[in-house]
């Protein structure tokens, strides 16, 4: 299976550009010791004071109930897929640091967790894909989330599949050039919208 | 200098856990090369719809202006520290799609964007300090950033300095035992609340 390195423009660390999503997993199972290092990566990463504003549910296959019911949350143009990952993952922010109390920073926060559990499994030579298509009323109703919790992403885990045991349309997608913006678009110096002089060299 | 890894329960991986928030800096400048680098992590990370909602101003040292603009948005108790740090970069998420049309993943992407340049820092020898702790107002009138982006964190990047550099209060924090909640208490299974069972093993 190809690894389908990111094409950068100026050198990242090796699993930073190994990383993606793909939508074909194998059945192969994600070991609890591997789940295990996955969440550890994330309780590592960040967060503003500290506050560690996140939570998981973790579903593994194995774990038909809890699988059946967080796969059932997703559209259903990501459970045509989603549904052979070997293990699907809630990922929930804490956005009320105390009744009628936000935290702005919740959802940054919980994303860099997830970053760092997607660089771990990158390590562990397993990917995921990070889904925004779910219902969080119904995700919040599957598993009684408190009101101070948001669930933000459902992510799926597993070994690289082969892009032929997706449909067509997601075939081609998943065979596809990877695309990003090109920094000067986005990487500014003293002016917004001006690229920094630091991208020259 | 202490590398302070991550007194981690389960293995991650060298680079995720040698990932701290130090406040002390050496002046050592951040060159264009490493800048770079940082920021292709960031435009490789992931993204809802690959949508890459995020910008970032870039002000090293050498570019007083920029540099003295943005380390004044930052409150006081970050000034002090990280007024010595050889680089700044304002991170902003583009929380509107479109006008009215708000993009509720944009801080969570941002996050994973700041994630990878963290992580990507760490891979080069230098670290990162992101900060909740400015004044996005004044940042937006210093830079004229658009109505569409919010800017979300202030990130402090350079060497590792020596905590004795540091005030009192800032040196015993910054050489502190390293904590993070058990994984027990926000890795949940079929329940909110009750430990994932792929926890023991």
């Amino acid at each position: 299976m190809s690894t389908r390195l990111s094409p950068t423009d100026h050198p990242i660390h090796e699993i930073l550009q190994a990383r993606w999503s793909p939508r074909a997993f194998t059945s192969d199972p994600v070991s609890p010791a591997q789940i295990r290092s996955l969440l550890e990566a994330a309780r590592w990463s960040a967060s503003g004071a500290n506050g560690q504003p996140w939570s998981f549910i973790v579903a593994p296959r194995e774990d038909t109930q809890t699988f059946e019911l967080l796969l059932g949350t997703l559209v259903e143009a990501n459970q045509v897929w989603a549904k052979n990952a070997p293990l699907l993952i809630l990922a929930a922010a804490q956005v009320l640091r105390e009744p009628g109390k936000p935290n702005p920073w919740a959802l940054y926060d919980l994303g860099q967790a997830a970053a760092h559990l997607s660089i771990q499994a990158t390590s562990l030579g397993i990917y995921v894909h990070q889904m925004a298509g779910f219902s969080p009323d119904q995700a919040r109703a599957a598993f009684a989330i408190p009101e101070d919790f948001q669930p933000v992403t459902v992510i799926a885990v597993g070994s690289l599949g082969s892009p032929d045991d997706l449909p067509a349309p997601l075939r081609e997608r998943e065979i596809a050039d990877r695309t990003r913006k090109p920094l000067a678009s986005f990487v500014f110096g003293s002016t917004w919208g001006t690229p920094s002089p630091t991208l020259n060299g």
